[in-house]
């Protein structure tokens, strides 16, 4: 029996920045499966399955999503934000590799979503709006001095940075060094926007002066991004507006 | 009389990835700003005036749209993509920065859009899910060696890479310089993504290998992906899936 996998972003948090693509993918799914608060997201109807479970158990997740959909249930894997930025379509296909011939029926689609650093971006101004990298500070899954590398190489190239997974209780030390190696590396006033939960009611953003950037200034709902040394402030009675401009002169 | 100006980002092309938000702010606008084909995608209706002008006037286009704002007017400048990600919306913040105070009653909002390197990505598998960089190949506003020293930087932290704007018929030498430079310091077997014109009917993807990847495989409607070291390829009969594994062992 040949089943549907879709691995989708739900985006930041709003109604109004998920796809109608999602949106549509949702109302034909028989299960839906993720991390428990992004599962909440979907209501509930006749008809459909959902299977919450807790964070870092990602691959059995994955794994459990694709033999639903093998036996021939239509499944979506939610995400927040884009399923393919330091979410889970990489865990399917990570599960997907170990034994591609035991799915090899399944139809898999990866439908986009507002990743975090994008809706942050938009509520500062427009601080990506030259090149950046996208950095996950997280040493869950990778040593750290390669983290600390990328910090480093990403300012030699003056990229803008967004950082996901800044800072979690169980790694409160990660982002006090990142912030160290950025205060060593740029100048004190290089603009840091520090964006909770961008799209809902629990929205922060706060935007401060590398120099008085302080790590308790982050938690996991925070995307940080960091700008280069082109980043500028128009200050207005409005709020300030934060942009990188389009041109490096020669 | 205070108006108001939305930046909104219209997704890659195919209606069913732009957000709510963006149809909503296109619904209540009297003018439609940005360059031809994007303001194609806005159908008319009475009481809305369709600007398009051509590429390369971003400025401009900038002031105008903010003029009008202040004017008491309903703007929305539309990008495709996000506005934020190599789009109008650095270029509205640069209009502005020249004359802050001209402009200080239209109140701003930036609308972010599905990007066109995440639409690849979602299509190719997940290519972008470990730490990656987003770099816009034209050597319009930058040097073009400020583009070959990211290059080298990303390929040293061996971050994948989304390269935006990789050709164009102005600039067909840029990208072939920008494969030699990746030819020389990557592995011949890479994987090298051409994804154009994605979810529109002109949608082209192709992946090869660094070694096999051609100039004249990219043009302005193209994104290129590029793997870091440890990006995989699981075959399928069903067509092959890209993916960065989330993990880098120590």
């Amino acid at each position: 029996m040949t089943g549907r996998l879709v691995i989708a972003g739900l985006g930041p948090g709003a109604d109004d920045l998920v796809t109608p693509q999602v949106v549509q993918a949702l109302d034909m799914a028989t299960d839906v499966v993720g991390y428990i608060p992004y599962v909440k997201r979907v209501p509930p109807r006749p008809g459909l399955t959902l299977h919450a479970s807790d964070n870092r158990v990602e691959l059995d997740r994955a794994t459990h999503a694709l033999d639903m959909a093998a036996d021939g249930r239509t499944v979506v894997v939610v995400s927040s934000g884009d399923p393919g930025v330091f979410a889970m379509a990489a865990a399917v296909f990570e599960a997907l590799d170990t034994d591609p011939e035991k799915w090899a029926d399944v139809d898999i689609e990866v439908m986009p979503g507002i990743t975090a650093m994008l809706a942050a971006a938009a509520r500062a101004g427009a601080p990506l709006g030259h090149d950046f990298c996208a950095i996950n500070l997280s040493d869950n899954l990778k040593p750290w001095d390669l983290i600390e590398k990328r910090l480093k190489l990403a300012v030699a190239g003056d990229f803008a940075m967004a950082f996901y997974n800044p800072r979690s209780k169980s790694r409160p030390e990660g982002f006090a060094r990142a912030l160290q190696v950025l205060q060593a590396e740029c100048g004190d006033d290089r603009p840091v926007i520090f964006a909770r939960a961008v799209s809902t009611p629990d929205e922060m953003l706060r935007t401060v002066p590398l120099s008085q950037a302080q790590p308790d200034m982050a938690d996991m709902r925070t995307v940080v991004i960091v700008g280069s040394s082109r980043t500028r402030i128009v200050g207005r009675a409005k709020g300030a507006l934060v942009y990188t401009p389009r041109s490096v002169p020669a």
